[in-house]
């Protein structure tokens, strides 16, 4: 059983908002074991809308259409649906009483268009609108399924998580999808598909990466009868993936980076602290960013000048005039200065020139200097990244977080 | 002249990521004055990935893909297109040489799947890719012209705001739709439709207003025969908005409240520091993502712990033990200390419980203390937000902005 996902509304398609309902929708489909197998977004336009409709009906058991039930002439959906299903639209009589009275209550005059939320195609039933007067719809016809949601949030969402959530899952009659995602660190994309490239032919369970930015996601999925059948699945193939990568899977689902580095100094009971230059704080933030980081997360001092360096962490001037804000010698002192002073296990410090300056103190754009600052110990690494101001700035402290772990993993 | 656009990726098709980069596309479109008729996303699935853009090239006289031209056994797009356009991938030798010298400039072993990066269809021409390793395709045959562009975002954004967009406005030789940006701080959404709410009903250039976390944006846009006639109708909108809204309009187009702060002290000569608590970070990291951010932002301490406040920023035992670390305050004595410690004409403290603890020290989720030190005075505020520790952590760095355009403008 596949399906596929209208998003209705000319707002959405020229993009001047983000369509985040498909994305819910397509996981709620991929829960009840219905892949979701094409989405398409569609203006306020009767001929596209139906045209598109049909065609998706051609295709897949199961349409989910979202948007364009409200009352304004541009609201197409339910009569498009109609239309598409060959089917016609009748009035629902307590539907039509129950606006009525809506309006009323509220001492609103109710416009005659209001009453189009009352009509149905013949063979669908309604949803309950508990936030708002368009109710959705699922229709039932030549062994197709078309289900309608309304736009707005607070609408969308009660529905697609209660009462169509349900429907499917009666519908597929037992059955999911069911996805794990594994997370690694300091390997290219390639890379790790070299490691894993068997695994990756596989149809069930499935194994896919993704690239972000200084990291790779492998998303694990099965199909089974259920969740836990799924992840019975899911294990072995995980076990395998972990021995294939080893250290270089740092998490699983939505454990970052950040997260798994605040979780394993916690549970040594040891602390960090940072000296940020380039980064600007950035390191800091997404270290405070996990719940519970001040069990492990002590402080540590911003430092864009070469005054702030010198006084908040006694970076010296010989250091400074001899080799200069970007440089190696400059990201020890940093987070030598940054663990005395705040008094923690680790320091991590980060310098470097993010753009979009050509060259800082004649160092180019992407030249970034790391330290990470132990008991006793210091290294430092020198990196070259490309991209945006942002990216490399991402870059610096994601691989600053990486340095942190291979110290601290046993 | 229209245009369909295809986002390619079983991890979007799933919506395991929300696609951004769609609407930013269809948005360009309607600036070179292509409309975008339909929007489609498409797994990592060849029969169903050609045959879409088979049908997409039937309708649509440009087609834009975004996403799959890396260099895995799933990227399929590149081979995909010649497949839809009936042609043939050739190597491009010099794009082979540049990714071999890439390779080793950085001593990383190559697998050859990287290679699949230097083909092309042969009616196309390469878009470099300053950011990544995989270019972007312009293919131009029988009338149709099929735009290809990487998914990730530091790839996409410069190539579709730059080459394409270029590309773009000479193909289409005439008309536009062009919109500007307005953003308001410190007023909520239905306040400003209040102040504008005439302006809403224009039909061109039309007036939309989208809520974000702790801002409102108003885009004004505006249909014309170019881009300077689209221009002169938006000043007059722009001047009447700028009339209602005073003071709280405080940026266009894409400056964020971070670069109009920022570049109000650079006109004034004058500098920033940070003392953060609670944001732990975060307020440096969005003051330094300014490029040029240096000529106004010196540094700052980020002091989660009490001994760091007392170490890096002279809070006294005697303000934390009566008041507490959540309080105006440790606020103020954080914002004093920073200014003093690195000499910069303001300090900004941010201090409060971002949750998820239910208490910090008494102090409830949400409480946020902020603190503005200058010249001779110190302002603090108390907020309490609602919502997760990303959203109280956004708002109050948000807050901590506004208090210190607020205290700069004139």
């Amino acid at each position: 059983m596949n399906a596929e996902i209208v998003s209705v509304g000319t707002e959405l398609l020229l993009g001047q908002i983000v369509d985040t309902h498909a994305p819910v929708m397509a996981q709620i489909l991929a829960g009840a074991g219905i892949g979701c197998t094409r989405r398409a977004t569609i203006g306020d336009n009767w001929d596209r809308l139906v045209g598109a409709l049909r065609e998706a009906l051609e295709r897949a058991d199961v349409l989910v259409t979202i948007g364009g039930l409200g009352p304004t002439v541009d609201d197409l959906t339910r009569d498009a649906i109609a239309a598409a299903l060959d089917d016609e639209l009748e009035t629902v009589p307590e539907m039509e009483e129950k606006l009525r009275k809506f309006f009323a209550s509220r001492n609103i005059a109710m416009s005659d268009s209001i009453l189009r939320q009352a009509q149905k195609p013949k063979s669908a039933r309604l949803i309950d609108n508990p936030n708002g007067t368009a109710p959705g719809l699922i229709c039932e016809k030549d062994g197709k399924v078309v289900i309608a949601l309304p736009g707005p949030k607070g609408e969308f969402d009660p529905m697609a998580h209660g009462p169509v959530r349900e429907f499917l899952a009666r519908l597929q009659g037992g059955g999911v999808i069911h996805s794990r995602t594994l997370r690694v660190v300091g390997m290219g994309e390639s890379h790790v598909e070299d490691r894993i490239r068997e695994l990756m032919d596989a149809e069930n369970p499935t194994v896919a990466p993704y690239a972000h930015t200084g990291e790779v996601h492998l998303r694990i999925t099965a199909r089974a009868a259920d969740v836990a059948e799924a992840n019975r699945m899911l294990d072995p193939v995980e076990q395998e993936i972990r021995a294939a990568l080893g250290r270089n899977l740092y998490g699983v689902d939505d454990t970052t980076l950040e997260a798994a580095v605040i979780g394993l100094l916690r549970d040594r009971g040891e602390t960090i602290a940072v000296a940020e230059s380039m980064s600007g704080g950035a390191l800091g933030a997404r270290l405070t960013s996990v719940a519970g980081s001040s069990s492990a997360f002590v402080g540590g001092a911003i430092v864009y000048t070469a005054a702030a360096k010198q006084s908040a962490l006694g970076v010296s001037d010989a250091v400074l005039g001899e080799h200069g804000p970007v440089s190696a010698e400059t990201a020890e002192a940093m987070a030598v200065g940054a663990r005395e002073r705040f008094g923690a296990t680790y320091a991590l410090a980060i310098t470097g020139n993010a753009g979009p300056d050509a060259d800082v103190d004649g160092k180019p754009v992407g030249l970034v200097y790391l330290a990470l600052a132990g008991p006793n110990w210091v290294r430092t690494e020198q990196q070259r990244y490309r991209g945006i101001r942002e990216d490399i700035r991402r870059r610096a402290t994601q691989q600053a977080l990486f340095m942190l772990r291979e110290a601290v993993l046993p």
